[in-house]
C-alpha cells in the first residue's frame, strides 16, 4: 500500500512537471511567433507592423540610453531613427532565451543585428512580455 | 436581495484588490531593502556585500554590451572594473519603478550613478528579481 501511494505520488509529480513544462513550451512558442512577425514586418519596411509586437499603451517602457514611455513615442522614435529602407537594413534576432515567469509574464534575452550596406549595428535586449486578451506583447524593452 | 448581492460582491472585489495591492507594496518594500543594502555595501567599498543582492547561481545573467553568465564571473567583472575605492566612487540608485509580475517575480526600472572625483558615469538598468528561500534576489540585470 505504501509503495502504491509512493508510485501514485511520483506519477502525479512527474505529470504535473510535464504539464507545466509543456505549458511553458507553448508560451515560448507564442512569444517566438510574435518576434518572428516583428522581424518579417521590419524586413518588409513596415514599422507599424513591427510595432504590433509592443503593448499599445502609454505605459510601454523602452530603455536604451534614455527611457521612452508609451507606444506612440516609441513608434515615433523608430520612425525617426529609421526613416529610410536603407537605414532599416535587414533585422535578425538570435540567441533567444525565453523564460516564463508566470502564466502572464515572461522575459526574453536575445541579440539583435541589422545588416546594412555600410555597417552592422548589433546588441543585446531584455524584453518583458505580458499576456493580454489579444496575445503576448512586449511591455518593457531594454536594448543596448 | 439583488442589491445586497451586488454590495457583497463589490466589497469582496474591493477588499481583494486592496489585499493584492498591499501584498505588492510589501514585495516592493522588500526589494527596495535589498537594493538599499547593495548601495550601502558599495559605498563601504564592499563588493562582496553588494553581490549579496544577486542570485548566487551559474544561471545569473548580467547584460551590458556583452552577456556575463553566473555569479562568479559577475563578481569577477565588478572586482576587475572597480579595483580601487576611487573607481567605485559613491553609488546612487534613483527613479526606481518596481512592478510585481507574480508572487515570486518582479521587474525594476531605475537609474544608477557613480559620483567620482573626475567623472560621473551613469545609466539605466532593468532588473528581474525572483523570490528565493533567502529572499528576493536579482536573477537578470540589464545595465546600459
Amino acid at each position: 500500500m505504501k509503495n502504491l501511494l509512493f508510485l501514485v505520488s511520483l506519477i502525479l509529480l512527474i505529470s504535473t512537471n510535464i504539464s507545466a513544462q509543456s505549458k511553458n513550451d507553448k508560451i515560448a512558442a507564442e512569444i517566438r511567433k510574435v518576434m518572428d512577425a516583428q522581424v518579417t514586418a521590419w524586413n518588409a519596411g513596415d514599422i507599424d507592423g513591427f510595432m504590433r509586437g509592443y503593448w499599445n499603451s502609454p505605459e510601454l517602457v523602452f530603455v536604451s540610453t534614455n527611457v521612452t514611455r508609451g507606444w506612440q513615442p516609441t513608434i515615433d522614435r523608430y520612425k525617426k531613427s529609421y526613416d529610410s529602407r536603407a537605414k532599416m537594413g535587414t533585422l535578425t534576432f538570435s540567441d533567444l532565451e525565453i523564460e516564463v515567469l508566470s502564466k502572464d509574464a515572461a522575459k526574453v534575452l536575445g541579440s539583435w543585428s541589422l545588416a546594412r550596406e555600410k555597417d552592422n549595428p548589433n546588441g543585446k535586449f531584455t524584453l518583458i512580455f505580458r499576456k493580454f486578451k489579444d496575445g503576448w506583447k512586449i511591455v518593457h524593452d531594454h536594448t543596448s
